[in-house]
């Protein structure tokens, strides 16, 4: 046998060995390149980075965390630097890497958090944020010359940040066609009023841009043509970011999730987007790799979790009446149900990017929604488990397993709510239903057959 | 049938009907006094509370809440002051209230978290405290009249506060022998060197003592007799409060749950309680009330956020697809869940804490234990759900619940983790096999005379 | 503290304690009866019966099992007789007796099983069954004298048997108004057509009468109306008993639960109750009580099974190296948590039966309902986690628990499957939500109140 | 994209995907020769076969099901025969499949169960058997040539059957040392003493072949040198089928798993297989693949249980109020659940199958220990909520699922109970900590540095 590749240390080898034939060199080689930097980069600079983060609630969301901004330049160098843009999509700026490949990625970037705004640009960005590709399908897709030059570019290159404005304040969300943010034409300029909420990365000093969503033509016939996507900037008069929402209790500064009014807010007709009508077309369809990448960094985190409470559990200095933790009651049982849970989360994710990747996000709905309301709450039971093997030490900020926790916690509400996607799956179940009747007609047909041959009558069975 | 009493509106008719013939009249009027008293006073001033607390990290460490202040007044003024100390135990200064009483005032009072170590005098500290009637047990019960008047009266009278010092730093704390920290006497002194933690209450300026446990004897054979408890001024030279421990990110300011450093502090010999060596006897059997205490305000919560969850559902102008929230998936079935989840922990706290009143908390071991361990997951549930309901905001600081979860999360691990309870409840019920081997003795012997009588053969079965 | 009843020792103290105060002196005492004679005469008999009960598939169904027949003539002697009827609701023939009280003695009871429709008739008759009061309810309550003299008293009297024919064969019966068994007037005659299953007792060589449920008027307006009940001697030309169903595998001999065609079955005028189109009438709210004698069992039944595992998992001749079987893994764990699960399910069963008790059936249909969805479920863990710990043995014929198992799964379905009660808890907790919703609003203004005053303008919070 | 392979239908398309390129030619032929087999063959004669065996409880064991010895032949002419024979094992007789492949042919023939022991020769024989393959091992690996004659051609050919005998009474046989048979030697003769149970096979008229496990030198230093391994024509003197062993109420006539005496029966020397004190090396690692292809059998199991769900709640004739099945609380959930469970658990095995198949069994312990306790566990809930789905029918006979239910429960404990398997996956894991504490060592050593150049001083965190 071959040496194993480095990423191996991190998952199964058994999942490893089921995709591996599957994956180019260039693959191959940027997972390693990566493993490296992950693990003489950015895992040491983590606890760095947290320190360099003011608690102070003002100075907090002033800040350019030093050390993130060193390894920003460290990972140019090295290549890794918007692996997020694949190049299918983006023929011009991509990255010539699969769904399949870049859920390995994605396993071994959740470590990054703090980080992932600027080392990979996006791709790691905290929960409750449209997407990591919001901005570049927007920008690298639809956007026009002009404002790929003063957006995508600096974008691409890490100098500036832009935050997706979409969820509303007291709008039931999940149906769209609930938006009330306004958007008109007034002679050369564009106006626009709303108020949004949960918009991430409107907190951060280096957010110029802010692509909004709201209604331009609210009485279209077509509930689909009634919005429209703007590209305002961020310091535009009429914009007041006015708090960030906390997620279980953190802030998650220096980006957040901020509540942001928009009172008449003016932008030149050249910022708008694609088109009058066009915003549902901008924003449809972009959410089935994102959805799984989510969950490919659930489990990276559930991963590190897992070995966290292996280290606590085998650690001599916490012994109890003499006996290690793990020598406890069901603490053994409990570690190999986290693993076996990891596992399954894993498989599950592969296989819906290998449907992507095969038949297209609108091919893989099924697997892409089993893998949304099944692998966040996996992921929870296994960093719940880890947390209670720390005793009180587990939900504090000595241990990062309480933020893990909260943050995976909007995973289940994130991109739409476990409940929306069990319909889903389940409905699409359902229409296996006239085949399946066929097929039991065309069996009770044979079976009849066979009794009338063998001479016997069917009774009840 | 007779008008209810105010509390149905807060519990199930059928709980009540279970346990009303057990309360005293004053029980039920101090009940009825605190529905009122919770309902237009505490209630109503919870918001104002959270507004009234900075969010600067240096000074909402330094703040006394005004309007807790005013609640205080008026909690005295109607009697609802220092419920929480049996008169039982505490003949000079408690109430007559039992425990099962005391069950149903906690499950109202859970609500003014903020406000438990003013209004009802440590009753709801937060978690993690060692208990609530720690201070008032060392005190009352084994403290000298020199030591009561300087601190326990004022300590009824809410004047100060107290932080009970116990859990150490980097130690395995549920095996008490490993406590490091170390009391020994010099000359007319007392000198004390160590490292605790989640040292409830130390953050808070009102508190002027801590009380705190140490090995005063480590080589004494008996390892219940190494322990001494000494009564430390909080600005005893020698004393840091280094920081607050963070909860699921949360730093419950002011009180917190400090890591606390004691460097050679000196107090005179006059502050050691009860005597050298007497520190388990002070501690033990602290416990049991405490903790299905904290098991009965865990259904309050969960009351609360089942409640908030309802009105979620059924608002009007969360209609998504034309149709209310209830009316979608499985929200109802939930609901269900929720509200069976709510009765049966009640049930199990409730005969627990009929159990103590009546063969105290040892005789009270395995219900007790049960509810530990039972009834906090099931309000974890509940509330989980609730949050699950309001999506995003669902986590944020609009609602309650991400604080409620948090909060509750800590229960699995406070006075012994789950597992602790798990394994005592266990082998509690593997004592009963010496009896359950003798009575399937005695059956197969007259099992086996039936056979013989009846002429047949006792054969596999 | 005074001697403990005896019924204590198949019990928690604690739920006993908690309804000691509510049992009348002739309660206590006949659960005192019950208790003896119970551990004296109706444990041992338990494999004896099932020995006598031949494998022959035609022989299972012609017998009488002797053990039993003696057995009846014993409680018959004790008092322990027709216990199941209410003095409440049958003055004439009950015995007196609360739900309350009921509840403890089928706990007791549940191990008569095989003997159930002999020894305290109907009480713990199989799963599936409509319920044991049917017969009783339909001749006692609604019956003519006639009726009565003819099949009241030899059922009350233990010689002869009957069997409630509902359940339609095809039909989705949890919607009373698709049956579509026939009934109709021919001159002095009544015409019976109709194809039923899962008829209890139709299978049993005592039983004599069939009480059968039909449409007698599909045309009438009121759906309510279309329903007539008639009585029908079990060897009236046209009824063919066809097969008995399994349940998990289990055919229920003697009694069954059989599929019955009746074939233009007539029986005179007079056999008609209470009146044509009382059908519905007749069988309405017969359900409360029922459910949770059926829960209360389940109960009794979970106890067993843990009892049956703390033998196994103490018995020195099943360690393995080295050690008992609960020294391994979690089996202590799953001890605790069985235990607790009983414990919670009992409470439920007992505040059910209390608030039935006080309420009637209708004003305790919430209570019932979590019951009745809670506690099947709660006591097929148990009886799963014991049959684990016997390995295969546990599935096998030679401990109680697979049929135990299989008894309990029907639980699920019978009276209503888990689904519909989760729905109408839910429903009726819904209900709440105009009264949650007032008082929120009530709460606010003082909320705003107290910030006027407080001088603070009231924000996001 | 090209036409699916039919196994497609079956499965779901992103599974067969992740494993399509690891497919030779002939195992995909043979697997779409197995589909066309088993929906034209087997499944139309799954309900004669139940038919043409006798309910006679002495006949069912005398039966040789007509309609499954045609499919045998048919079998046969079409090359599917004795597949799961594994030519990398057996070269002689084997087939060229690996385990993966052999994965999705389980999958399919799990409704074959009946026919096992036939068609495709003990591959799906009923639980609790020891494994498939024993007897083949047993003699295509280690027989003699004369051994091979007499008993492997004809067992190879359908001709015969065996029955591996291992478990025995009264024991805790999952340590191996308890065993207690007693295998002799008496001039030229083996001497057999022993009570086993469980014994699969043994009550089938054709069964001609005993392989029975005991020790032949208990006295031996190493406890793995004391077992030999003894073939025993099943006629002979001394031998008695005592009864079948119910599982969950079925006797899984014509096969069972019986209740084994051998009072001195003797066979000639050459009987003995390998030599003395070979036992177990001829059972040891025979269980890795037997374990997966159990895993891979309950996941068809599930498969087919989900489908028959979805036509039941899909079958309007089943509408209540008005509603289908599927429209009413949270069976959509239920359903998307259940295919969530099953495609994981699918994923679990194929890479445990891979990992088998590239590192052998005892490189694969992890993923087969995680399979064996996940699987099964996952396929009963799914059972479980299509019996639900169907109300009592569901349990009933004309189901399959309840026998389907009772069937894989045995699955938690055969091959090893499920505490087993978690414990022994945790253990591995815990392997992993010594690499773990290292990594966090060196981490923390690359983090000092870090926090030194910045000049910061590292603190709590």
């Amino acid at each position: 046998m071959s040496v194993p590749h480095p990423i191996v240390q991190y998952t199964s080898s058994a999942s490893w060995a089921m995709v591996e034939d599957k994956f180019s060199p260039f693959a191959k080689e940027t997972l390693a390149n990566l493993v490296d930097f992950f693990e003489n980069e950015i895992a040491p600079a983590r606890k760095l980075a947290h320190v360099q983060l003011p608690t102070d609630p003002i100075k907090r969301w002033q800040t350019v965390v030093p050390v993130i901004e060193e390894l920003k330049v460290k990972a140019k160098k090295r290549g890794l630097w918007n692996l997020f843009l694949s190049k299918a999509h983006y023929p011009e700026y991509g990255v010539p890497l699969t769904n399949l490949e870049v859920c390995f990625i994605d396993m071994r970037l959740w470590l990054s958090c703090l980080a992932e705004g600027d080392i990979l640009r996006h791709r790691l960005s905290t929960a409750l944020r449209q997407t990591r590709a919001t901005w570049a399908k927007v920008l690298a897709k639809y956007g026009t010359p002009e404002q790929q030059k003063k957006w995508l570019i600096p974008l691409l290159n890490g100098e500036i940040r832009s935050a997706f404005s979409m969820t509303e304040k007291g709008v039931a969300s999940s149906d769209a066609t609930n938006i009330r943010t306004s958007i008109r034409r007034e002679g050369n300029e564009i106006v626009i009023n709303g108020h949004k909420w949960y918009i991430s990365g409107a907190g951060d000093p280096r957010t110029k841009l802010h692509i909004v969503m709201g209604k331009s033509d609210p009485g279209n016939k077509s509930a689909y043509n009634q919005q429209s996507v703007v590209l305002v900037p961020a310091d535009a008069p009429g914009i007041t970011v006015v708090r960030p929402m906390t997620v279980m209790g953190y802030d998650d500064a220096p980006e957040g999730h901020c509540e942001v009014i928009y009172d008449n807010v003016r932008v030149p007709l050249g910022n708008l987007v694609l088109g009058w009508g066009k915003g549902f077309e901008i924003i449809q369809g972009r959410l089935g790799p994102g959805r799984i990448h989510h969950c490919m960094r659930s489990i990276g985190v559930a991963s590190e979790a897992l070995d966290t409470m292996l280290r606590r559990v085998t650690d001599p200095s916490r012994k109890t009446f003499g006996k290690y933790l793990y020598e406890h009651g069901s603490v053994i049982a409990e570690i190999a149900q986290s693993r076996a849970e990891i596992e399954s989360a894993r498989m599950l994710v592969l296989s819906a990017a290998l449907q992507i990747d095969t038949y297209q996000a609108k091919g893989a709905l099924k697997e892409i929604g089993i893998a949304k309301f099944v692998v966040p709450s996996l992921a929870l039971a296994v960093v719940d488990r880890a947390m209670q093997a720390f005793g009180a030490e587990g939900l504090s900020q000595d241990q990062h397993l309480a933020e893990m926790w909260s943050n995976l916690r909007t995973l289940r509400i994130a991109d739409g709510p476990d409940a929306v996607h069990l319909q889903q799956v389940g409905q699409r179940e359902l229409k296996r239903a006239p085949e399946l009747h066929k097929q039991a007609a065309t069996r009770a047909k044979m079976e009849d057959a066979l009794f009338t041959k063998a001479g016997i009558k069917k009774a009840h069975l």
